[in-house]
């Protein structure tokens, strides 16, 4: 499932920017809900590209341990009240546990949504911070970061295997780096680190910009919203909640960023050319 | 941090097999409890490479709305009772509503380790299926999967946003493919589809390969061994976690499949070269 949109492509270091469509794989939110008897259960919210969603729904059950053959399922598996919902229904006489599962659900950091029983809630959770500084970034620092992380990271290139992420000052020039086989936890680590050196009441990085050495999903935007970064870069393609998410948040999301060239997908009103 | 192991490197499509030193980047459970005045609780359980631990616990407690600002903490940030388990101090003057937080904590299918509370239980969760059939899979038959896959997939090329997962027969044909933004969802979907063609008391794919094509996580290993997949291969690197489950779990790993080359990390004996 795609989406189309208008992005600005920039080509040789900036020498050409050209406005063009381009296509983005789509991600929304799917809440899982299990109903047993007359109870139902949202248990999950996950971040997914539309479609086969009863099917995602039920590998996720089985490979999390919840139901285990075809029998623990109603003779109709699922419903949908309303879009992006699903109700995987369970055949009545298979004992769940529903309230166990509530209480032994947690989370990992890769989970952005958590804590969140409904989708209406899940942006909420953001705490837009008042934005004080008007960021502005130059290109040509701008493709420069892909250069300056390789260098900066020490296990990449022996692995294949670490994600990174990294803040930039507004001269361009590295000054955080962290490494994660995970990429929100590379994020994490990226973000705590500057929070515990910090020393106000309030923490914001709005001075700073931030490159992902991978692809820029909802989560890793969220996460950077909160610390109040106003300028994502990303190595890799966005996903099409990354895009809406960075444009409601007003905030610069560069993809694709390698080889002297970039996508622009919103706030390129903060780039200088 | 990376973990050095030894591995069977295939070459030119199998004509030529080294065994060789190969680095890969480690990933461990890490246990994030939260210390309010005499209670203790612990909140997630989360997949990372070691270092930085508390950055990384701080850096989720901020992005996920729990903390604020660096008053929040105790002077102490942390404290670390045992290997892979860190303890985050808060002010005794922050009410961080922890009966609250275990309440809304929920999960994401990006979570492998959820509903297990302790590093211990992680493991566990998997009910290793018995294997009733020897698993054989011809080299030959490994190095079409990448172009099947790529033949098959519709969004990939126009976005480079997608993650998959297929599964093929032992006479190496595509038998089934799923997309999506979220590798573990595309895996969801994959495993899933079968689950509700399946008709026995068991559900198990036994008899199945599977595809990857990204990175191979722990958690990817671990619901391809709920659904009793016995030989994995994925285009990207495999964690050092991922490799050891899979050696647990009796498993064939192959990483790296690309261009006529392919890392085997375990599970040899079932290649037929």
């Amino acid at each position: 499932m795609i989406k189309e949109v208008f992005i600005k492509k920039i080509k040789d270091f900036g020498a050409n920017i050209i406005p063009k469509e381009d296509v983005l794989a789509v991600e929304e939110p799917l809440e899982i809900a299990l109903k047993s008897g007359n109870e139902t259960s949202t248990i999950s919210v996950t971040m997914r590209t539309p479609g086969n969603d009863e099917d995602l729904a039920v590998g996720f059950l089985f490979t999390e341990g919840i139901i285990f053959s075809r029998n623990d399922l109603g003779k109709t598996a699922s419903s949908s009240s309303a879009e992006n919902k699903i109700t995987i229904n369970l055949n009545p006489h298979f004992d769940a546990k529903l309230q166990k599962l509530k209480r032994n659900f947690y989370t990992t950091s890769s989970c952005g949504v958590c804590g969140k029983e409904s989708i209406e809630a899940i942006k909420q959770v953001c705490r837009i911070p008042e934005i004080r500084t008007e960021m502005r970034v130059n290109i040509k620092h701008v493709f420069t970061f892909p250069g300056q992380l390789r260098s900066a990271q020490e296990t990449f290139d022996a692995t294949g295997g670490i994600h990174a992420s990294a803040l930039f000052d507004s001269e361009g020039k590295l000054t955080s780096l962290r490494e994660d086989v995970g990429r929100h936890n590379a994020l994490d680590k990226l973000i705590g680190a500057e929070f515990l050196k910090s020393n106000s009441e309030e923490f914001f990085l709005q001075d700073k910009i931030l490159l992902l050495s991978g692809r820029a999903s909802f989560e890793l935007i969220q996460k950077a919203a909160m610390a109040g970064i106003q300028v994502v870069c990303a190595i890799g393609a966005p996903s099409s909640l990354a895009v809406e998410t960075a444009e409601d948040f007003g905030m610069t999301l560069i993809g694709f960023l390698k080889n002297g060239n970039a996508n622009v997908y919103c706030g390129a009103e903060k780039i200088q050319f």
